[in-house]
């Protein structure tokens, strides 16, 4: 076992109406004005933004609204909720919302209280503070609302970059099962993708595999999010499923997995995040088209964790097997899983490689993920 | 899945020779000035004392030692350390030791900030604030170093009482498995029983049985701590058995385990208090009596589930063959499994009953368990 260190101070509040304590957490941190982020219209249709501001006026809390955060949040709108919170001068950020918002409202956060321009936190200046962040999630899949990670992408030079730091773990996430019930089948199954990768990086490229507590925890989250999403998707309001597929995304990115596991990469993510910065794909389905073509690459590497995964995770005996079962599950959900299926030309997956390269640079895993390597997975997505 | 809250801000610093790092630690904290806490001359004999100092006087700590903390620490000795840490005007409280002296830390840590005798504190007062915690673990076991409990007796009463609080979470405790390479057979025994029996409570007595990612990571948790003892009981000093258990120990009474399972209540834990109360057992030592004789008794109840932990753990068929099993494996590893193995007389049933049933009473559980259950539990285990 790896040394490690483990803090995460966000606070869970799970279940049923829990929306409705926002105001009453706010005003608990001793906070009366606060910036609204959220996306689209979706959520004044649900009635969930008349339930977030009538907690907010019984509490007291004043509030300015934020709103247009896109999927794949640019750092364009960012600019601007950054100078919102300044003009406002608001004390902290509540993300209403899926990963997008949340990752959105943590740059906000950032931006809000420093002279530099935020993206300057997410090419390699050190995050030193933020306002406090508070979620109400909307969308389970990225773990945002539990952890200190936050992606955002500069349009101009198709750069999806991310920071990580502990001054942006949210303070209190509010996760509401039912808020999860209108999520489409898309949505859905892209969230089941994205919280599978989020687990299996750690999983297989960690150096030695992992110890088994920590091995058996991976395997307990992907089972979960397999289980779960077969019934969701025939039974969108099936609250236990809706609830249990909530809980096991947060725990995929919240930093218990990779404890003790040593030093690790996300090679998945590195090419999904040059995938969906040029052609605006959703990230789960980005990574749905990667992992399958990255395991099978990567598996003579690993043959012995990829044999394991087949047995755990679906019974099976290959690592080939596994791969294969993996596929076609995200075939059976709705997730695409060719570039083609997500109307990527081939062709291009030269200019894909070299996007995603800048990444592997960045994170330091270049001397394996070279600009040919990249390709050379990208073709078996073809 | 019911409804919860799972907020756990200790920050935990895993590994080899981390201990160094308590001195920045602290400074980082604001903190000048400690109530150094341990037990016996033990981490004087083994260099870890000298190691502590040097940390503390590198980044300028001053500290006052209070040592002679008991196994099933007492109120009497708790009272000193809260008198000295007003003296001696300390900002935070250190422990170094195992789950005593982290639980007799934290009642200092509540007492040196109130003007009330901190036994009020385990009779129903609730606590407000307490001085910063934290802790050098140098046994895994109670799970003491990330949670918000603490179990304090009350010798002229044989009160064996517990307090529960956000505010006595440790802020930083360190954990380095190598501290643990002298903990003696019987005592690794004791701190594997120990964290079975956290994780069982709510995995049997739960109404519904707990969701599937819940009674995964139980699973997990428990198979964990049969591994690696069994792995310990031969190799004292490997590294990697005795860091798995310390991180299962720790996982298994950190609000995890519980999260979404609903209400679930403490019996073995009730019993077991009584027992090492009026005897003065080793908590687990206890523990390794009742919970065979328990398990036996509540099986009835939940027959699919003690199939399922008989399969799941053992790879066995029937409920009676899964408890025959753990019983078996508590006596390997050289657990007392019959009152009789730790000297308790089987004449002394009724009275241990009857003190075992005020704690019922305090929590709530005295429907079930009254005196005469109580009484044909413990008949079980003679």
């Amino acid at each position: 076992m790896y040394d490690f260190t483990f803090h995460n101070p966000t606070k869970i509040i799970f279940g049923r109406n829990t929306e409705v304590q926002i105001g009453s957490e706010l005003k608990n941190a001793g906070i009366s004005k606060v910036l609204f982020v959220f996306g689209k219209s979706s959520i004044k249709a649900s009635g969930l933004y008349d339930r977030v501001v009538e907690s907010l006026n019984q509490s007291g809390i004043h509030f300015t609204e934020f709103s247009g955060v896109s999927s794949n949040p640019i750092l364009s709108h960012t600019h601007r909720g950054v100078r919102l919170a300044m003009q406002a001068k608001v004390q902290a950020v509540l993300a209403v919302g899926g990963g997008s918002v949340i990752d959105e409202s943590k740059a906000i956060a950032v931006g809000a209280v420093s002279d530099k321009d935020v993206w300057e936190y997410f090419i390699g200046e050190q995050v030193t503070r933020a306002l406090p962040v508070f979620t109400i999630l909307t969308l389970a899949a990225t773990g945002s609302e539990m952890n200190g990670n936050a992606v955002i992408t500069r349009e101009e030079t198709q750069q999806k970059y991310n920071i990580g730091s502990a001054h942006v773990y949210p303070k209190v996430s509010i996760l509401n099962p039912e808020l999860t019930f209108s999520v489409s089948p898309e949505y859905s199954a892209y969230g089941a993708v994205d919280a599978i990768a989020h687990v299996i990086e750690g999983y297989f490229t960690s150096r030695l595999g992992g110890p088994a507590i920590q091995d058996r925890l991976v395997e307990n989250i992907i089972r979960t999010v397999i289980d779960t999403q077969n019934v969701i998707a025939r039974e969108p309001d099936n609250y236990n499923a809706r609830a249990e597929f909530m809980w096991a995304a947060t725990l995929a990115l919240n930093g218990l997995p990779p404890a003790g596991i040593g030093a690790y990469s996300f090679p998945n993510h590195m090419i999904e995040h040059a995938l969906s910065a040029m052609f605006n794909i959703a990230h789960g389905a980005g990574l749905a088209i990667v992992i399958p073509a990255w395991m099978r690459w990567y598996q003579p590497l690993k043959r012995d964790k990829f044999r394991r995964f087949a047995q755990e995770i679906f019974g099976l005996e290959t690592g080939e097997q596994g791969i294969d079962a993996l596929e076609d599950w995200f075939e059976k959900i709705g997730a695409p899983i060719r570039l083609d299926d997500a109307g990527i030309p081939a062709s291009d997956i030269d200019s894909i490689a070299e996007n995603a390269n800048t990444l592997a640079r960045r994170w330091g895993i270049d001397d394996v993920y070279t600009p040919g390597v990249i390709a050379e997975i990208l073709r078996l997505a073809v």
